[in-house]
Formats: structure tokens, sequence, C-alpha cells
């Protein structure tokens, strides 16, 4: 069992939750690699899927995993909802919870909200991202992908490139590498820099890290969220903060690259090198972030609910 | 069995099916409150969903209610539909049937709705709101609710407030309560009353009954479904239809306040109302309904195909 | 098994296949008449419903199918997926196989779409419509639909009437009644033939062929894929093209009339033919198709998957 019923953020788990995660994460990845993928852990139980943001891979990631789980799902998107009617957010979830519902997997676009959920309601909470705050789930899946790779995390450097303004992947992560002992870089130009990242180490182009760092995590350029204007131009984020086939190829033998998905092909990444071949694919790990984070999201639901 | 195949309105259940609706709800409800809130009852069945409308509580709550009966249960909304190709809704019907599903739930916008589609197919068909004419699971639901609170039906004393013109639910309510043999009050401005309405009990003000009621049954404002224009305006809505705390403190010991859902908060019921705390609280009972109303739906699901 | 691994199009069936599809739709008819419709064939499979078009019947058909047979279905719509955040089709496709998905479903607008998919991924796929190219399923619910009436192929006259340019079920049942030995004849003005039909037997007329098929078969006229202007008007098409009640009484004993719907109503078939009673609505086949299509449709998933 974790520490806390919900999943909020990443500071409120404590190591022994990660470890129980990382762990269980292991039995529940060898599942999906059976012929009957599917356990009959929590049966019986109901989980809901409660996105008011478009999503792909979180929200399918969720459904597949509570379904391997023999859990019943209900998706629930806020198009088709009577939040179109005027109903408040808070008078949705009574709805919900009066239902009986054992979980709500929650997506919101305002910063706070699945705290805010969780201290009303009383069944767990699972953050599937809210604004700019947190996406604890993609942080823990990130880890374990780094466990795969490198075993260990004490003193692995990381380098995180790209628009931290918006990025809620950002925050989990770097709070996540932090309690791991992992040497965190930021690439980021200042415009692209909140105020409280102010005390991290601080570069300004992925020149300065390609060749020192055993993972390179590029954040994905937010354009759905942002109503300011762009980094000079497309040109220029590429040329400063993008990696093509040159940057990959200098990179530390041993080393990854991790995005957390949907790439934004020719702008963080160039085409080559999502589509490379041979030897140096091996260092791409974006496939194996959306294969653990199946398994990742299996675990916190038996975690918590089993 | 119910005495009829369907559940089309309030109408054409006798005294028998209501009292078998009633006393297989408190087994249904017992369900929802194990660990494995499933049983197999319905297994192998499919349910099909068919929401013409915008819905979330009735369509979610049949889609638990058919989950944890174990029913296969096919969503469909319209907006992702072939009606958007011109497809006539008998003959998507066909479609569907042709498919060998055993029960069809549907919600639509036109009156009678539901009546046309069950002369036209030989599966049982349930009548999720038609238009204006009838939400008989709703009125179940509330019915169910009641007997909850006061145990049996006669006499007691409902007051039902609001916007009759296009409400279903009030249609239903008052069908099924006058087959109780309970007290209704109608409280509605001239109007909002349509003229078959005429032979009730009608009230023009909150206040003329507030003192006076077992059930305080507050309609929803649908400012969705109307082109009209709205009855004064909120001010005036409020200051003689509205709920709010002087008003629910001055009410009888032991009544209750009940809401179909979703409430427009600061219109038919105040902010304050709804979010009360302490021995106040008991009287609203608007959650239970919710929860009642899926216990209700798995009730109905199992009598007609169990 | 079928002799691919992928069910992408009529071309690269065999003869063993088409047989081993046909026989197979035997048996999970069979099951679809059961008081429980499942069987636990599929257990822990999970099949990946990838419709980037509008559609009821081939999504939902595939959907029930799946279930039936106890396999997890994940539905995905274009309308709320990361399609919106610019995400390529190869991506997101590497995301859903990153799941460990076992089969993907896919409908997508440009023809050529699932083969292109199919060469990428190692997991199967059912083309289920690509553009103007091809719809499989159709074809072999189509073609077992004939069996079913017939008997056997061997000599049949079928007509194929209507707009051939954006008509994908064309092509794919040309291609398949082909193989199985049937007498084809193309009803179609010059204006409605692509280029490569020229080798087939055409006539320009339905009066041409009324009275000599076993087989009528009405295309969809498909507004909604075309920009072109309407062949010359909507009452000329059904007068040229049409299916009336004066054609249907003209048609032999014992011949059929499919359709793969949903039907235009006034325009390839009248209200009259589509709603007629009595001994002429055994010539109308059309929901028979869909029932059909249920079952054709569990026997490919089983034979790719099983």
């Amino acid at each position: 069992m974790l520490s806390k019923k919900s999943l909020l953020d990443i500071e409120s788990l404590d190591l022994e939750d990660i470890k129980l995660i990382l762990s269980n994460t292991d039995s529940f990845l060898e599942i999906s690699k059976r012929e009957v993928k599917k356990v009959p852990t929590l049966r019986g139980k109901t989980v809901f899927n409660l996105f008011f943001e478009v999503s792909t891979r979180t929200k399918t990631s969720f459904e597949i995993a509570a379904k391997r789980l023999s859990a019943d799902i209900i998706n629930f998107s806020a198009a088709n909802s009577s939040i179109k009617k005027g109903e408040s957010v808070v008078d949705t979830l009574k709805t919900i919870l009066s239902m009986k519902v054992d979980l709500i997997v929650i997506r919101h676009s305002d910063s706070g909200t699945a705290r805010m959920i969780d201290g009303f309601v009383n069944v767990p909470v699972i953050n599937a991202g809210d604004g700019k705050h947190q996406h604890p789930t993609q942080a823990l899946l990130d880890l374990y992908t780094i466990k795969k790779r490198f075993g260990d995390f004490k003193g692995l450097k990381v380098a995180i490139v790209g628009d931290f303004i918006d990025s809620r992947v950002a925050r989990s992560d770097i709070s996540l590498f932090e309690k791991m002992g992992m040497d965190i870089t930021i690439v980021s130009p200042a415009m692209f820099l909140p105020e409280d990242f102010s005390e991290l180490k601080v570069r300004y182009q992925i020149d300065d890290v390609i060749e020192d760092c055993d993972i390179l995590y590029m954040l994905r350029m937010q354009f759905e969220r942002q109503d300011r204007k762009f980094y000079p131009s497309i040109m220029e984020y590429k040329r400063f903060l993008g990696l093509d086939m040159g940057r990959l190829k200098r990179m530390r033998p041993g080393s990854i690259v991790m995005h957390p998905g949907p790439v934004n092909r020719g702008v963080e990444i160039s085409d080559e090198v999502m589509d490379v071949g041979g030897k140096l694919a091996e260092r791409i790990v974006i496939e194996e972030q959306v294969t653990y984070g199946l398994a990742v999201r299996m675990a916190i639901l038996y975690l918590i609910l089993g």
C-alpha cells in the first residue's frame, strides 16, 4: 500500500512508495507479455476516467491498465457531458461519487484541480495531469524507464531540454529525479524558464550538454497551451534546442533520449532521429516509456485499490 | 418480471410492477456497498445505450448498472454516428437490432420517440427521457428515495416547484406520486404551467408551501431547452421560486429537498443550501437520489432481462 | 488460420481463406442466437478500434464482435485524440503498439492507409474501410449473405448499381464476386465510372438489368464524400438508377436486394421499398447483411487471433 490514499504529486510520495511502485511494475510488465494479458485483481471495482482535456496516450493507458486488471472503467469526456449544461465540477463529482466508484483518474487544464478534488472526496484520486502543475504517473514511468536502462539512479546526469513554463511533466520529473539523487541540468532560454527554477543548474543551448549527459529528456513544445508568441521561430528553436542526427551521434555511448509524447516532429526532435535505425535507434526510448507507462499505471491502480 | 416488455412511461406500470422494482432495488443497493460490486446476472447480454441528447448522470448510471450486472454495454452518441450521414432513426435501429442486442436504452429530444421505437422493435426499450414527455426511471428513483426516508407514501405532502412546461421529470413524478396516493401541490407561475396541469392543486410561490410539505421537489430550470424568454429574470425566479437558507430553515422537521440534477446553483437552489453542513444537510437528498438511481436501474435491467 | 497475418483487401485472400471464414461464420452466427451470447475465446486480448472516419455500423459491429469473444476493445475516435495536437498517424500507432495491443481495426479516409500501417506494425491489421480503396469485411459479409440465400455462387447474376467513383464497397465486392465465379454487371452512367472499370460488363440504367439478375446490389450515394456536382439531380438519379416498388415487383422470383447501409431513403431506394411488407419483404436482405456482418467479424477476429 502507498502511504497516502491518492497520487496527486511527486512531493507527497516517500522513498518507500517509489520503491514499491517500481518493484510492482516489474510484475505487471510481465503480464503484458503473456498470451492472456489479464488478471482478476480488481474485478468488481469501478475506475472513473475523468478527462477535461484531450488526451490519447494517458487516457488510453489508464483504460487498458484498468481493463487488464479486470476493473470496470467509465470514460468521461467533458465534451459530451453536463458540464455543457453549466454543472459545476464539484457537483459532477458528487454525482459520480454517489454512484460508488472506487477511484477517480482526473486530467484538467487548471493547476491544483486534482488536489482540490482529493480534499473533497473520500475515494482515491490519481492526478493524470493538472494544468502546469504535475503529472506524477508520467514521472514515475520515466523513472522506471531509467531504471530498466541504468539499474540505479544515483549520480546519473540528466539534461531536460525545452519549454519549462507550461510543463507539468518537467515539474514532476525534476522533483522525482532530485529525490533519487540524479544530477539535473535544465536546458532552456530565459524566456522559457519560470522564476522558481532559478536554483537549478541552467544551460541555454542543447550543445552545452549533448556530450555530457546519460539521459537527454526532450520536452514537448506545447503549441496548444500558449497564447504567447513562439520563441523567435521554429527555426531558432531547432537550432538551439532541437535534437537532430548530428547531435544524436555526439551523445555518449549508453546514453538515452526520452520524450513524454506526442513528439512535434521537426521541432524538438527531427524526423531523421524519430525514424533512425540500427545501433543509434537503441538510444531512443520513447516507445519503451509508453510500454512501461502501462505497467506503472497497473501497479499504481493495484497498490491503491488492491 | 414486469407486466410489459418495455419501460416507456409511468402510466403503463401497475402497482405490482412498482412494488417489484422497489423491492428488487433493495437487493441491488446492497451490491453497490460490497467490496466486489459485480454479479454475473446478465453475462452475455448486450445493452445498447442510445443517447441523442447530452447526458452525464443518466447515461453513466445505466452504463455502470449494466457493467455491475456483467452485461456488455455499447454506448452510442448521436454526435459520432451515421445520423450525421442522414440515416433515419428507424434505419439506425434496424441496424442495431440486426446485431441482436437484448435491450435498448434511449434518450431523445422528441416526445414519443421511446414509444414509437417500442412499437417497432421486438426487444425491450427503456425510456431514459423523451422530449417533454416522460423520464420514468427518474420518477422511480425519486420514489425509492422517498421510501427510504418515509417508509410509506400514503398522504405524504409533496410540493413540486419550478418550470413545468418542458419538464418530463415533473410529468413522470406527478403520475407516479399520484398512483402512490401522495398529496401533490404544484408551485409555479401561470406562464410555466401547461394547460393539462390545470386540474392539479396550484400555488404560485414557494413561500405558500415551504412550511407545509414533507417533500420539496425542486425542478431544474431548463435553460438549454427554451427559446422563449426567461420568467422575468433570474432575480424574480429566485425570489418567488428559489430555495435559499431562510426557506430551508423554515421547512418542517423530517422534510426533505429533492432535485433531479444537475442543479443550476444560484437559480433554483442557492450555493449556501447546496453546500450546507450539519443537521440541515440531512434534508438535502440529491446525492442519495443518484445512489438509488443506480440501484433502481440495476433492478429494472434485471427485471426486464434476467 | 488465414494465409496472411492481416486482412487488408480481397486480392490477398486465397480461396482457402474465404472458405475458412464462411464456415467459421456459421458457428459464430449460432452464438448470437444463444441466451448467453458470449464465449471466452479471446479473453485477455486487446483489440484497438481506430476510426478516423465517422461510422455507426462497422465500428459497432467490430465492438460487439470483440466483446462477444471476451476481448477487451479500446475505441479511438480521431475527434478526441492527440491527432488534434498534430501527432502523426505513425506516431499514434507506435504509441498504441507500445501498449501491446493484439490487433488493430482501422478505418481512414485515405486509400492505402491500412496497407501502409500493416507494413509498419507487427500485429495484425483489419481494414475497416480505407478511402476509395477497399472494405473487405463488407464484401465478406455480402458473400456470406449470398451463400445463405443461394447456397452456391457459381454463375449467379449480380448487378451492382450506382456511383462507383468513391465506392470501396464496390471495389471489394467486385473483386470477391469475381473470385467466386459470379457473373457481374455494372449499372452506372459514365460519369460515375472510374477508368479501371472499363473491362467490366456495363449497363447505364437499372431497367436494363432489373428482370435478369439474382442479386441487385444498390450502392450508397456518397454525398459526404463528394465535392463534385451531383448526377444531374436526385430526380434523375432515381429515374435511371433508383429502386422503387414498380421495379422491385419486376424482379425474378428468388432474387434479392442488397445495400451496404446506411440507405439514403428516396435516393437509391424508395421509402416504399424500405418499408415493404409481405412476400416482397423477403427480397430485401439489408438487415441480414448486418446480422451476418457481426458473425463474419467474429469469425475473422477468431481466425486471426484465436
